[in-house]
């Protein structure tokens, strides 16, 4: 137990120095602070996280409770409530709750098996590692009590008429399963543990004694980072530099066995369009589909198509029904949080389309060939965008994921038409020629994302796509495919 | 009625300058353009939508249909739907319905009597003002077919098995009210004329004609408004330049009656401070709160105490329940939409507070002392931020605004003592001493302005905060008052 008046000198030096870390940490913006705070009620968990916006900026921390979610996030997979809220570089944000609390309180209330708890966990975990690699300290507090103290504290609150108002039933009942609920966490917190990515297990005891290792424990850490941060930011000049340009791809990738010759005829084409338009209609006229949501992507070559095989496939979608979202350079918010965050944003609602014109592969493309990102980082990539996608079909989403592939030959013949067609000047610039030159690079790693990245759920469809018209058919097609046999499942 | 193949040679030259309008749009980013679609059904609205994201660039159009407000939605006030759509400069958005449905329904229905609808109709019309001065181009297409020409496409379309499914009893039932529906439309699309806000009326007999029309329509807009902007923006580089700082407040303002000497001692303080605090406590646990929201928002000079006057505030909600939201340079997403778009984002939902460390009244405080905006823009202001609190409020928002004055003197003690305390230095900068010199100009403004935006609803408390203990127990007795007599209406 801390006394009143050490406990006022301890905080009064330590906000100077919290402060002085929030400073630095806004001017420098080299990463974000993410406190999650979960544990037994009654140790300390909202008077620490009141503390915390006291004893810094109050302007730069933002608090979020994560109650019942609502329509619009029991739409989405359940992190896009977490993503929504996920602060930007510079800034920190305290959460009550987190990814943790739903699989906790399923394993408690034994609604969940042993296994099926550690496979949350390890997804957690992997959340965890590409969170902290792009540039968000996840700082984790367990709040804990014993049942014993637990019982004196509700007691003396309802003893206190001024605080007697804060224990309800549900205080109670959460009072009757604490021991089981600990136990539940501490398998999470061993996890943790055995990850690298632990906990800070704070004894709510005495609660004033709870906030300030709370307190120190933020300060440790954000100083330990802006150092290594400061560190980094030196060593890093001499370091950014684009890959060398690889060797054209292995024999085994399927670019290499795609007959592009491939073609269909305008009659055959107006017919198999309209069938495939009629049945795309009909589908998303099945009740089951106001519970499904395609989310499309295109990739490929410049040149190769997606534009126009993208309007083929809106014209069968009513534009009420889809977003069309073209990628291009990040705005300022989204630069400052994970690259998987400006994606989020826009993952659709039950019934609706989203349809990507370049998508989250431009991290194991465009940036590892132009070296916008490390090695490490694309490296790493492959797996997190596997999550992130059967977070999504998870919830619902058909991923449907095209490459178009044109020859070398076709590329140049298009640009070529480009530059000379007045009203198509504007898709072609210096940056085109540019990337051409870095074609085989863009093959090896295309590649190497078709290996890593076409699972069961949502395989890669490559499309030949020398002839516009096959390619339209075949998207169109392979969209149809997808959406009919998930309204079968 | 327009043959097949003229549609199809006049479409050709019409997408060719569409396309041409949308690069230029989105390379030069002077305006957005908002497409609103409304209209007798089967009169060729879904049809037009479509030719439009076919005719130009699909990924720089953004379709949105309003049918139900999503829960989220539904908590804020009813603009806020149209708000999260609106698209930034340079790309475009269509609204199948909008700010216009839901009065309009209501009229049709015999819901609202002619008053109430004619005062819905000039609000709107405010606000279709606002968006024009801020660079949006609203386009308002009303889709027109007679009764007769209505039953015949619904007869025609029920006999083709291809789009049979397009008919349902609503389609019926809209038939027989739509009368009554066009002769409301028409009381709308005079008080547009006369407003100079114009409609243009589409005749839906030829779908193909109408679609053909709107898309002229959009052409000669966007052709006419990127000549004028272009024409703009060469005049305008002689032009901007701050405002003479003008001479003091006249006498009558509210500031110069303020007696500065108020003050309150430590010991009646922290009695006043716990009391207080209590109140607030007990207020948040009512349930009506559950449907307030209350907006706090703090502007004043600098080192007025604002923040500390907030860390006060705070320290009496749960963390979890408010968003504090510190105001300073916009982000690139919020700087190409409308101002008032940045608040718009943080409008709270059921029971939750937003605090904004500075806010929307900067437009009439520091955008016209430093002249970031033109006379114009900050005079239009006024009654624009009028109505935004009137949305805020009839929404169930308790809007409550704070002015924290100090006097010169003052603010020349705090300013020295933030450069000789370390830990405040943070807090004063160069441009602290530069607005200083501006302080009768500020003055001027914070008069003009609350002259102008003290209404009722949402008075202005102007507190004297020469004294810190003061100011905190002003700030938070106001904000006590102000929620208990909501909950008692």
């Amino acid at each position: 137990m801390i006394s009143k008046s050490d406990w006022e000198a301890e905080v009064a030096s330590l906000r100077t120095e919290l402060l002085a870390l929030q400073q630095k940490m806004l001017a420098t913006t080299p990463f974000s602070v993410l406190v999650l705070i979960h544990g037994v009620d009654g140790a300390g968990k909202s008077e620490t996280a009141q503390w915390l916006t006291e004893w810094m900026d109050p302007r730069h921390i933002q608090s979020s409770a994560f109650d019942d979610p609502t329509g619009e996030e029991l739409e989405r997979p359940p992190l896009y409530r977490f993503y929504r809220r996920l602060p930007p570089k510079g800034k920190m944000a305290v959460f009550f709750g987190s990814w943790y609390s739903e699989p906790i309180e399923a394993r408690t209330g034994k609604r969940i098996g042993e296994g099926p708890f550690h496979e949350r966990l390890d997804e957690i975990l992997r959340l965890e590692a590409m969170l902290a690699a792009e540039g968000v300290v996840v700082l984790k507090f367990w709040f804990d009590l014993g049942k014993k103290a637990l019982r004196k504290r509700l007691e003396d609150l309802e003893a206190d008429e001024d605080t007697s108002f804060r224990v309800t039933k549900r205080e109670w009942a959460h009072y009757d399963s604490v021991v089981r609920f600990r136990r539940v966490a501490d398998e999470a917190i061993h996890a943790g543990d055995a990850a690298g990515l632990p906990w800070t297990v704070v004894d709510g005891t005495d609660v004033r004694a709870a906030g300030l290792s709370v307190g120190r424990t933020l300060r440790d850490t954000m100083r330990e980072r802006l150092a290594a941060a400061a560190v980094a930011a030196k060593g890093k000049k001499s370091s950014s530099k684009a890959p060398k340009v690889p060797a054209a791809p292995v024999d085994t990738s399927p670019l290499r066995r795609l007959d592009l010759t491939r073609s269909i005829d305008e009659e055959a084409y107006e017919e198999e369009f309209v069938k495939l338009q009629r049945r795309l209609a009909i589908a998303q006229r099945k009740k089951r589909f106001r519970s499904l949501s395609p989310v499309i992507l295109f990739e490929g070559m410049d040149a190769a198509g997606k534009g126009g095989a993208i309007r083929r496939l809106t014209r069968s979608i009513d534009p009420r029904r889809y977003e069309l979202v073209p990628i291009a350079a990040p705005s300022d918010e989204e630069r400052a949080r994970p690259y998987l965050w400006r994606f989020w944003r826009h993952v659709p609602g039950d019934g609706r389309f989203v349809i990507f014109d370049r998508s989250w592969y431009g991290r194991v493309l465009v940036e590892r060939v132009e070296g916008y990102c490390s090695e490490a980082d694309w490296r790493r990539a492959y797996s997190e965008i596997n999550d992130f996608e059967s977070q999504l079909e998870d919830a619902g989403c058909v991923v449907v994921k095209f490459w178009l592939q044109i020859s070398a030959d076709e590329q140049l013949r298009r640009f070529r038409d480009r530059e000379d067609t007045e009203w198509k000047n504007f898709k072609i610039g210096p940056d085109d020629w540019r990337n051409r030159k870095k074609w085989p690079a863009y093959e090896v790693a295309a590649s190497e994302m078709f290996a890593r990245t076409s699972t069961d759920r949502s395989p890669w469809t490559i499309v030949p796509a020398n002839d516009k018209r096959y390619a339209r058919i075949a998207v169109l097609r392979t969209v149809v495919q997808a959406i009919e046999s998930a309204l079968d499942r």
